[in-house]
């Protein structure tokens, strides 16, 4: 099992413990295996991690049956990396297969783990199917009715609550943006293109550890930014603007998402009282986010500071779950009432409108314990960080 | 609409004659609608560029009437952004919602734009549905029997031949990576690890300008390596053993893809060989591309020099369609018999076993012109480079 490294990857009781805890909750609710085609779920139970997922040529499929190993019905191509992991039953065929990419050999399969039982596929939300829908739907027809039908939401159960070894991986993952985000003053000037801070922020995180770097999106202007999923544009910052730059960079697997403002070499009195309160709302949420408060409850604890209750922004929440993606499960709006538990990894992400149309959104990371949360970004603190210029280093 | 920036993204003029040419496709085939929902599908029509697709949240949906411009139906986050593009009719909900993540939206919209008729989804090989399965179902049954069918492949035909402003961007990222292979030797050294040089790879080519990396893989070894999708290990490089570097980055929305061999510090007779054929392979297909040709003939004319004709590896292709993915269709494998189009932009990527369960790989971009084909990728020689740890500069 070479691609466990050092410090690597985890230990094969890592991928044991979630496969029997799947299969406790699938025998719950009367489920003979689950059947899952992404990058993520495909991961949680294997390790399989490769940036070949890139390539959306060929589907790729694991069945976790209802005891046992899972078992992986993939492309050739993939079985050298995947026999290096924990698996034993691992089935290829030679992809792309223009008249069948794998279908007859996953049904065959699925029939083989699960007799007639039913097989559940994660269908809700923030889940997708990575395989051509007309693949599926020939599954379906060679499977025959009632086989293939939801996976009760099983997979965003477990996913939702993080083991020890997952805190650490993105707490890892964190710590490599504080670095990099205490040297933003390197790459951020008057002057500066927005979208070369951008790329020099992105070799930042890199030089910091990160893998790679798959999420950066930003803004800047005297008032803020007008959204924050924009790409960099040409324009160059100005003295007075707030940068915000907000990074989803991946080490060993596991995101971090939080971002940070900063003004370009002085703040308004507006943008420094704008900033104190998107720290105040963290700080609250923060004090709130104890197993047994409700998703929602921390929306409310924010938005009462943000907007006096007026029940969030018409764009956005408030913060989310985080781990393998950039974003999971829950969401803190208003109608989410999932409880907290020990172990869950929220960002908190106050946003607040500064002029019409223009914004600051700040954001911290954070895992809930028995006794309470910690911070796994380290919290920025109420003041607006001024970047003067002083520490910048060009590049090449 | 400032999102189109000087030398970047498109005129408006492009995305109008995308949607001219599909809209003639879908007369063609008794379509009175698109629905898309993927990241390359939305774009393609509207130009819009933001990382945030990353995150798996939200859904969104492009529609494309019988005529007409498209219309979208979008998180409101989005909203912003969209609006700077050429579309007029964006219609948004507060996304996520619980009880319904744009679902009615979407129904009512179709129902609008498409009357009685048929809506056509992207559902073959290499696409998939991105919105969780569950809503698909809920609009099948809002939508009543027979409304959703498949694309009749018209995004794959649409997608498949690149317009000359799409080979430019392409051509453009190629140039990019050209700049950060011929600097490789400043990060590849007898001792520095593979993952260090994965790392510091990806800085090169944010250096050499660009907007991210979404793809590396690599591997080395003193016979080549075990396969082409693993990540890097810890493992140091050593002398006599080959580098292979292979680069999916981005620039401007559009993908490079190819790799780069290197000898650390000397080559055997073996691996000098071995990549020499690889070349060789290269050139053969090279000069086979040209409109009329057929996919499987450049297979089939790489295969002859690889394997004598064997018909392959088991894991791999020889070759494959890029642009707003790393990988398009078509495939160059045997039974893939797409005629080749002037404005296709292909990859080569012959490969080579050298060991039991150790390889070369070569790769390169080109595009099909109406006399033959070009490269957009500076083509490597046949001789395999070897780095002599002499222009090293280690990194900070």
């Amino acid at each position: 099992m070479s691609y466990f490294n050092a410090m690597r990857g985890f230990p094969e009781a890592e991928y044991a413990d979630r496969v029997a805890r799947a299969q406790a909750a699938m025998a719950n609710h009367g489920l003979a295996a689950l059947l899952l085609t992404t990058e993520r779920e495909f991961r949680y139970f294997t390790g399989f991690l490769t940036r070949f997922w890139e390539s959306p040529t060929r589907p790729w499929f694991l069945i976790v049956p209802a005891s046992g190993k899972p078992v992986a019905v993939v492309p050739s191509i993939g079985a050298p990396l995947l026999e290096r992991g924990w698996l034993e039953d691992i089935r290829t065929w030679r992809s792309p297969d223009l008249n069948d990419d794998g279908v007859e050999l996953l049904a065959d399969t699925l029939n083989e783990l699960s007799a007639d039982g039913r097989i559940g596929l994660p269908m809700g939300h923030e889940t997708h199917l990575r395989m051509p829908l007309a693949d599926f739907f020939r599954l379906h027809s060679v499977m025959g009715p009632n086989r293939l039908s939801d996976d009760r939401g099983i997979m965003r159960e477990l996913r939702m609550v993080k083991s020890v070894a997952e805190i650490e991986k993105i707490r890892a993952a964190c710590s490599v943006a504080d670095r990099a985000f205490a040297r933003v003053g390197e790459i951020a000037a008057p002057g500066k293109q927005l979208d070369e801070v951008f790329r020099r922020f992105q070799i930042l995180c890199l030089e910091e550890g990160a893998d790679w770097v798959p999420y950066l999106a930003g803004g800047a202007g005297p008032q803020g930014y007008d959204d924050v999923i924009s790409p960099a544009t040409q324009a160059p910052l100005a003295a007075g603007d707030v940068l915000m730059l907000d990074t989803g960079l991946v080490r060993d697997g596991y995101f971090c998402d939080f971002d940070r403002n900063f003004a370009i070499s002085s703040a308004s009195d507006e943008m420094r009282d704008a900033h104190g309160k998107l720290i105040e709302a963290t700080a609250a949420a923060f004090d709130m986010a104890k197993p047994g408060a409700l998703a929602c409850d921390l929306f409310h604890g924010m938005d009462s500071i943000l907007t006096g209750g007026k029940g969030g922004a018409e764009a956005g929440r408030y913060g989310h779950g985080l781990g393998m993606s950039l974003t999971e499960w829950p969401s803190l709006i208003a109608d989410d009432r999932t409880e907290l538990v020990d172990g869950m990894v929220l960002t908190l992400e106050p946003g607040i409108e500064t002029a019409p149309g223009r914004m600051l959104v700040h954001e911290e990371n954070i895992v809930i314990g028995a006794g309470g949360a910690q911070y796994l970004s380290a919290p920025a603190s109420a003041e607006l960080p001024i970047l003067n210029g002083a520490a910048g280093g060009e590049p090449a």
